[in-house]
């Protein structure tokens, strides 16, 4: 016995997202069933609605910024009573049993985490589907507690552009007295200038575009530094410990890490790309510099991150969006045309066609 | 009043090294004056000799691996006196006033530390000449003291084959249950393995050459690995905590992200150049793993890994150089023809020509 299920897929790498009515497993024990309320759509749908990682499973129902309210719970579940509000972000499983997975490191599993949509589940071997969707079967290890204190369509980009963005601001301790940088002021950045800032950091934003001045100061920053201004950035010379660099296509480090200080880091969360053109290994070593990256954020991260946020009432700046016009949501995202995350209401999925 | 010195300079990018005498500075209340006995030959005397950075200026006395005893100090030093030995490394002063040198880290001076040769000094602009030469003059804060119970000839490439390696392995805290790399076996590499194992850490040798196990083992490392063996690579994906990687040229550093944990970082302490070809920025994402860079090391951390060596009977594994042989020397270092470093004796200098 399956449920049955309404949602929204994308069929093959080059057919628009259409309805599509598909099969989710019957609850396992540890299981919690969640009635989807909002789902928020993040770059990777794109990507991997279109096969631009060359992994995508089809029909592909994308979505892993998903909120909605416990509708049913396995026999074994204790965390979760119909009701609750919950989410669930870029993982459903992993194998719970590795050195990443004991650490509270799950996104980087060594067996490989279980993504949330064009994944594969570890016991059923059935691919994943997201939450562009009415329902989904998680098991409960992988369900994070929502605060009502926030608006809830405002919580979902939390799951994955909110983790992706705090969790490297805590493990490398940005707090009171750090100087940090964002690069970019999208689904990402934006929620990377709260984040700093509510740590206490001093955040300035690096922008291509000068118009982004008052809008960067109301999110957060202190600062804006235009970096296709040679002066401007030169005035920022060695001023930097942290640079959270959110742009998701290959760009130029060298200028950004001559303004690192000493001892300081750039940690890539939005670029799997090569980094070109090419870093001078004379910047990281003129200075101890380093370049790193970040992955979303383990699951007990998530949590410590969602609390966090009803603690600070930080929630993503949204527009929403009836599931109908995904597609054209899609053609405004690869123009950076949202302020600054889409997030589907799943009540739309009801409507007719 | 100066002091007239015998060395030997190169006039320009073009010409081999031959004996030149050239004048020091009187020594100042703060000055120690040291009779050179060693001089370590670097890679970079190689590099600023033939203006390969572009910055020589000429004559250049090169050299800057440097042990020798007092034979004068000024009024104002108590912490050296006539006929201790000591040491001195890439740098003669710095501006002892900014946040780098208030941490102990003259290196990244922001004025820009002076270095031993091809440096201009901060108070009279004169340029500076390094230790292939019978004598030299320093300000007392840039002397380190040198154990009677090392080889002093073989102590001479501490100052900077030392130091640059010794100095990331203690910064990102390599101890008991670190599984460290090093990638390459010259100058660099093989203080690389002694340090790494003398730190308690479990070794690995990565070379491109399948002779030098016997050698690596007896120089620290627990396991080599050919680097050009893809199954062997593939064996250690995922194990290192750090790699010191002391290549001198661009090199592809994805094989090598691939064999960092989760949390692992690869330190390029050989590498000036472009980072060519392109990182993945998917190797440091997926792993929150980290490339970073480090140059020498501060004046403190330079005698505490004198100490260090001391304490663990740590030297440099060297051939003997007269003087007049220098130019050969470099020619066989390009071909890396050396186990593992090059030091002349000073004594050679009284030799007739
Ligand atoms: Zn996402
Ligand atoms: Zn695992
Ligand atoms: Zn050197
Ligand atoms: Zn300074």
């Amino acid at each position: 016995m399956t449920l049955s299920i309404n949602g929204y897929a994308a069929q093959s790498a080059t057919t628009p997202l259409a309805p599509h009515r598909f099969e989710r497993r019957d609850p396992r024990p540890n299981d919690v069933v969640i009635d989807i309320a909002y789902c928020g759509v993040c770059h990777s749908d794109i990507h991997q609605a279109r096969n631009e990682w060359k992994n995508s499973i089809y029909p592909m129902v994308p979505g892993h910024e998903i909120v909605g309210r416990v509708s049913a719970v396995g026999k074994d579940v204790t965390k979760f009573k119909v009701g609750d509000t919950v989410g669930v972000g870029c993982m459903v499983d992993s194998c719970l049993d590795c050195a990443s997975c004991n650490a509270g490191l799950e996104q980087y599993c060594e067996k490989g985490a279980v993504w949330t949509y064009n994944g594969v589940d570890r016991r059923d071997n059935m691919p994943t589907f997201g939450g562009y969707s009415e329902r989904i079967v998680v098991s409960d290890k992988f369900v994070v507690s929502i605060s009502d204190k926030l608006d809830l369509k405002a919580a979902a980009p939390l799951l994955c552009a909110g983790i992706t963005t705090y969790s490297p601001l805590r493990h490398w301790k940005i707090g009171k007295g750090s100087k940090v940088a964002v690069i970019g002021l999208g689904g990402l950045g934006h929620m990377g200038l709260k984040f700093a800032k509510a740590m206490g950091a001093d955040v300035t934003l690096f922008t291509r575009t000068p118009d982004k001045e008052a809008e960067a100061r109301r999110l957060g920053a202190d600062h804006v530094v235009l970096s296709t201004d040679k002066d401007q950035m030169k005035a920022v010379s060695r001023q930097f410990d942290f640079i959270l660099d959110t742009v998701p296509s290959p760009h130029d480090l060298n200028p950004y890490l001559a303004t690192l200080a000493v001892n300081g880091m750039l940690c890539l969360v939005g670029l799997l790309e090569p980094i070109e053109p090419a870093v001078q290994a004379g910047m990281v070593v003129s200075g101890r510099r380093s370049i790193s990256g970040s992955a979303i954020g383990g699951i007990a991260e998530t949590q410590e991150m969602l609390d966090f946020c009803a603690e600070h009432n930080i929630v993503s700046d949204i527009e929403m969006l009836d599931i109908q016009n995904i597609n054209e949501a899609y053609t405004r995202m690869l123009k950076s045309d949202v302020r600054y995350r889409f997030v589907i209401d799943l009540a739309s999925l009801k409507k007719a066609g």
